[in-house]
């Protein structure tokens, strides 16, 4: 069996211990407030973690593209909620997708035009679509708001339709991801859930069904005091977590779950600098840590075993191969080797094509495939 | 035969004929200068592209990964410089290479540690390694000064090794990228040369061989005023361009290659928004313009036939697999295509797994597919 020092570098590093540690947390909590997780798999992106993420759980899972649902559907998941806004382009994919694999995919809009085209698309393709309406909770990137007027037409639209069924509401409180304080997430959870429950309340007052009321991300997840009247929740980078997650108050450093093994190519001493071949490609070019005012350069540098954190050194910069290491680099030399926690976990794993499954022993217990693309 | 209205969305598209205008113009460049044209395949990172790129040429490139060798040598690409400094670990997979496909695989290095453990290696490995000595000429990522005292040993540990051969001296000047102004990355491109050029005239001054004289970037090939020493130059980028590169004069609007093809999911006039299905991984999350006090979003919105900006419209953040455009929404309507232009071609094209080629009537007239990885 591999070693990580047998890996050629950048290597994506998945710590499966603390994966199924993350996992049973989210799953307590879903209990917890009586809610059904169905997990969000654009972070992961393999089956592998799909299976355990989803053990004990409905099964239902979300994914963030139709090549996702075709993956998981492909291996087995038949109720995929594929929560990104519908274009009318690509509901053929998603009538075949369903009568191949005899799987429901679950379709998100937001208004009266998109209604309209799916219910007249979706007889056209002689298929059933089950549609969420997509609920604005604050983030005020999709969604129409609760008391919009047209809400109750959508629902009408797609109860009507001979080829839609209204699934339910749909909600994602992104904006959670800018608050500084559990308090600040708690309260934007409160405000998710009372959003989605007045839309499905609207819905039913208007003699429409809304059995699906679904909230949910990672850090409104931990933090909601009260799921009341929701029915799902939709955390998904809760898996790996990431150092924004941890900064936001959703996980601690050792629950990091996912990170990136890099090899030191040069060190001057003289300079306090030192490359390493993980960069942009590598690591993401993410900086969205800048939105909670932390500079957090791209990534956190650790020692190879990931244990402890090369506490002076700064990954200040990247270009496409190359990570820039500024600060004491005196104890470094070429051919060492680090570890690097990554801002974000979805942006960094979606750069490789398999995860290296470390086991408690830090060998290479598996390696997991993991789908990316359109 | 496809048309761009065929696609689904996030889609990648190259345009055949400004990329092939973009190639005959370096390659002009290069013979202009006197110096052979080894492309850099890292931006591209596709056979097709590769062989369009190489004709008339020496038929070198170079490559930033090993993957991208494995690549472009079962494609027959026989003469390949991998020009990220090598580490001990990637040795046996260079080896292998060379074996398997009768290629070489040029390697970089920039310290007598790493010349000695190549150069004992290559001995245990049984194989010939052509073997560069980076040279920083100004940019501080990676490289020897030319005046280095090391340098004359690193060169001589090479050509005395029975593994290796000192191929010659390699560098590149990216710092290129940071200058305002012809004029300024005209100076750089003569410090590139100089440096590259005084530490090939230091190792023959130590009595060793030094064939190779390799420079270049983008913005260096194309207003270097002389190469005169120089034998090779290696940009990559200008055969797609990009924002960053017309915004430091590399090309124009009219010349930029690569676009991606989105969808409009949802517009709110009232509130200046509209979104497309095109986020953080169909774009990348690039804003290297900053470097160059631009805020260009996260790239250039133009209408689906990529001949209109609209203009109104900034692309102002992007989420997972959203764009949010803010402006002036009003044309806007659910299902429009609009064509993005990306702030930086490398790392976008890297999201994708192919091209889907244009031809001059906007049929898709090829799929060209690309590697990634490492």
């Amino acid at each position: 069996m591999d070693r990580i020092a047998d890996l050629q570098t950048p290597a994506l590093l998945l710590d499966q211990a603390r994966l199924e540690r993350n996992l049973k947390r989210m799953a307590a909590r879903a209990a917890a407030l009586g809610v059904a997780l169905r997990p969000h798999m654009k972070t992961a992106k393999s089956v592998d973690v799909a299976r355990r993420a989803t053990a004990g759980q409905a099964g239902g899972i979300t994914v963030s593209t139709l090549k996702e649902a075709e993956y998981f559907a492909a291996a087995g998941f038949a109720d995929i909620t594929y929560a990104i806004g519908i274009t009318a382009d690509k509901l053929a994919r998603a009538a075949a997708l369903q009568q191949r694999h005899g799987a429901t995919i679950g379709l998100v809009l937001d208004s009266l035009q998109a209604a309209r085209a799916v219910a007249a698309q979706a007889d056209a393709l002689q298929t059933a679509f089950a549609v969420h309406v997509e609920i604005d909770s604050g983030q005020h990137r999709a969604g129409i708001a609760p008391d919009d007027a047209d809400l109750a037409e959508i629902g009408r639209t797609l109860h009507d339709g001979s080829g839609t069924r209204l699934a339910g509401v749909l909600t994602h409180a992104g904006h959670s991801y800018n608050c500084r304080s559990v308090a600040a997430i708690a309260a934007v959870a409160e405000a998710e859930r009372a959003a989605a429950v007045q839309a499905a309340e609207a819905l039913r007052a208007a003699g429409l069904p809304c059995p699906v009321v679904s909230v949910g991300s990672t850090p409104t997840a931990l933090h909601a005091h009260s799921l009341a009247g929701a029915t799902e929740m939709r955390p998904g980078v809760y898996m790996f977590g990431d150092r924004f997650q941890a900064a936001i108050g959703s996980c601690d450093t050792p629950d990091l779950a996912l990170s990136v093994l890099a090899s030191v190519v040069g060190v001057w001493p003289r300079d306090g600098r030192a490359l390493i071949d993980a960069g942009a490609l590598a690591l993401s070019q993410d900086r969205s840590m800048e939105a909670i005012d932390v500079d957090a350069g791209y990534g956190a540098v650790f020692d190879a075993d990931g244990v402890r954190p090369l506490g002076d050194l700064r990954l200040a910069n990247v270009n496409q191969e190359h990570g820039f290491l500024i600060g004491d680099v005196g104890d470094l030399a070429p051919g060492d080797r680090v570890r690097v926690f990554p801002n974000h976990a979805c942006m960094t794993a979606a750069m490789y094509d398999a995860y290296n499954v470390l086991d408690a022993d830090g060998a290479i217990a598996a390696r997991w495939t993991r789908v990316g693309g359109w």
